[in-house]
C-alpha cells in the first residue's frame, strides 16, 4: 500500500469556545493562568454559564497543526473522535473544508465532542478548561493499517496519553506507521502533561520518537530540569531532532551536533497566542515535508506562528504560504 | 405590572457561520452578493460541505441589536426560538452572558436551531444563506403578557412576518405592549423582505409603528421608488420617526419636519460589514432609551457601526459605550 499523504495527525478533536476574560474571572474559578485542565462536563456547564460571549471554532493542538499544515498546501490526514453532534460536525467540516482527510466517521452515541473552553486575558494569553468527551473514546481499534496507512511524517500529541487506551493506540500507530517511511513525532502538549506522563514520554523518546515538539516548559519537565542551558547541553546525545519554541526568544532546533537558533519576528499587538506553537509545528514540518533545510523549516514555523498570534484563533489563514513565499 | 426593561426584540434566533470566500464561490453556488435568501436544511448542508472552515457566533439581526444594546449596558429581553441543541446553548449562552433576559425555554424537539452561513467577500460585504429551523416555530401562543410585559421600546424584525404564524404575533405582541408606554420599533430587515411583504409593512407604519429603522434599498422599497430623495420629501408626512442607515453616506433621521444628517466615521479598513446596520439599531436606541437628543443617539448609533465594521463578527465588544463616551 503507498499513501500519498505527507503528515497523518493523532489527537484529541476539539471545538474551541473563546472568550475574552479579565484576571479576576480566573481568580474566581480558581485556576492559574496559562494552563490547560481537563475538566468534566459538570464544570465545563458551569464555567460556561458564568463566561461571557463567546466564537466556537474547530481546535486541538495537533488537529490545529494539521489544519495549517493542509492550509499551507500540504497533504494532510487525521484521526480523531468526535461524536456526530452539532460541534462534532462542526469539526469534520473544517478539517474537510482544508483538504484533510478524516479517517473516522463521528460517532453516533456516546459522550458529546470535547470542548475547550479558551479563556483570553488582556494580555493575550490563553488559559484553557477542557472537557475531553468524545476524545477518551478513541480507541486502539480506531488505528488499523487502513486508517493509518504510510504517512511521510506521523504527529502524535501528549495529551492522547491522558485517553484510557492511549498508551495502547499509539504503540500500535507506531507499528503500523513504521511499516512504511513514516517519521514519527510527538508534541510535548503541556508541561503539566509531561508531569504526567514523563517516563512513558522518555521511553518513547529513546525508542520511537525521531522528531519532538515543545516549547521551555515541556522539555524542561521531560529532563527535569529548570535551566534551559542545561536542555542545550542534553539534547544533542539524545539523538532526536528537538524543536523547541520560546515565545518572543525565538525557536531552537537541535540536530545532534548541529543547533540553529531562529528569532522571533517582532509583531505589533498579540491578540491571542492561541495556537502559536501548534502553527509553528505546522510551518516546520510542511518545510520537512517538502524537504526544505532545518534552518528554512525553523523560518516558516516561525512565520505561521507569527501569522496566529495577531489575531483571535488558532488556524492560520489560507494562502499563508504564498505570503511567506512572496515575501521571503 | 411594571417592566423595568428598556428594550425587548422579537426576533429570528439565529447562529452564523461565518468564513470568507471569493466572488467565484457566490457564482457557483449562484446567489447575488449582498443578498439574504431563506433556504432549506438540504441546501444548507450543500452549501456548508463546499464551504470554507468558519467560525461560529450567535447572530440574527435584531438579536444582534438587543445584544449590543446590552453590552452597552442597557437592559434588555428577547424572544426568539432555538432547540436545545449545541446550537441553540450557544445562542442563549450569549445572550445571557451580556445580561440578557431571555423569555423562551430552548424546544426539546421540532426544527434545529437556526444558522445562517454568511459569506464574507474580500470588500468585507456579507452575503447569508439562511436556514431558519426552528424559528419558524415561533408562534402567536409565546407571546404572552409574561413574555412581552411593558418594555419601554418594542422592537420587531421585518424577517418575523416571513414566519407562519409571524403576522399574528407581532399584531398580539403590539397590542400587549401598547398597554404600557411602549413604543413599537420596526426594523425592515432587508428589501427583499420589504418587498415580500410591503403592504402588511406599510399598513404596520400606518397604525402602530412608532420607529423605523431601514437602510437605502429598504425604505426606497418600502415606498417604491428608486430616489432617495424622493424618500427624504415623503417620510415626514408619515409621522413616524424614520432612522435610515446609508453605508458610506452615513445616516439620516427623520422626526416630522426635523431632519439630521449624520455623516459616517472615517475607518481604515472595512473587515466585515455584518451587523452594521443592528449595531447602529442599538447604539440609537441606547441613546433614545437614555433620553438623549435624536442628534446624539444617531452619533451614538454611527459609533457602534464604526466598532462592528473593523472586524469580524456582528456584536460589539463588551465597554464599546466606555470608549464612547470617552472620546466624546
Amino acid at each position: 500500500m503507498t499513501d500519498s499523504i505527507d503528515l497523518l495527525g493523532i489527537s484529541n478533536a476539539i471545538v474551541d469556545i473563546l472568550a475574552h476574560v479579565d484576571e479576576e474571572f480566573l481568580a474566581s474559578i480558581g485556576v492559574p493562568r496559562g494552563s490547560m485542565t481537563l475538566i468534566d462536563e459538570q464544570r465545563s456547564r458551569d464555567i460556561y454559564e458564568r463566561m461571557g460571549p463567546a466564537t466556537e471554532m474547530s481546535g486541538g493542538s495537533v488537529a490545529n497543526t494539521i489544519a495549517n499544515f493542509a492550509s499551507l498546501g500540504g497533504r494532510a490526514a487525521y484521526i480523531g473522535r468526535v461524536k456526530a453532534d452539532q460541534l462534532g460536525e462542526i469539526f469534520v467540516h473544517d478539517m474537510r473544508a482544508l483538504g484533510v482527510d478524516v479517517r473516522l466517521a463521528p460517532s453516533q452515541g456516546g459522550a458529546p465532542t470535547a470542548r475547550s473552553l479558551i479563556l483570553i486575558t488582556p494580555d493575550g494569553q490563553r488559559t484553557m478548561q477542557t472537557y475531553l468527551g468524545a476524545c477518551t473514546e478513541l480507541a486502539a481499534a480506531d488505528v488499523t493499517e487502513r486508517t493509518v496507512g504510510k504517512p511521510g511524517i506521523l504527529l502524535l500529541e501528549g495529551y492522547v496519553w491522558d485517553l484510557p487506551e492511549g498508551p495502547e493506540l499509539i504503540a500500535k500507530a507506531i507499528r503500523i506507521a513504521r511499516q512504511g517511511p513514516s517519521r514519527i513525532a510527538l508534541s510535548l502538549s503541556d508541561s503539566f502533561c509531561v508531569e504526567r506522563h514523563r517516563q512513558e514520554f522518555r521511553d518513547a523518546v529513546d525508542e520511537s520518537v525521531d522528531i519532538v515538539f515543545a516549547d521551555d516548559d515541556e522539555i524542561m519537565a521531560l529532563l527535569e530540569t529548570d535551566d534551559f542551558d542545561e536542555v542545550l547541553r542534553a539534547v544533542p546525545a539524545l539523538g532526536n531532532l528537538f524543536v523547541m519554541t520560546r515565545s518572543e526568544k525565538g525557536s531552537v532546533v537541535v540536530n545532534g551536533d548541529q543547533t540553529i537558533v531562529q528569532q522571533a519576528l517582532r509583531v505589533g499587538k498579540v491578540v491571542d497566542t492561541t495556537g502559536a506553537g501548534d502553527a509553528y509545528t505546522a510551518g516546520f514540518l510542511y518545510g520537512l515535508a517538502g524537504e526544505r533545510p532545518l534552518a528554512e523549516c525553523a523560518r516558516l514555523g516561525t512565520y505561521c506562528a507569527t501569522n496566529i498570534i495577531q489575531r483571535v484563533g488558532a488556524r492560520i489563514e489560507k494562502d499563508a504560504i504564498t505570503s511567506y513565499d512572496e515575501a521571503s
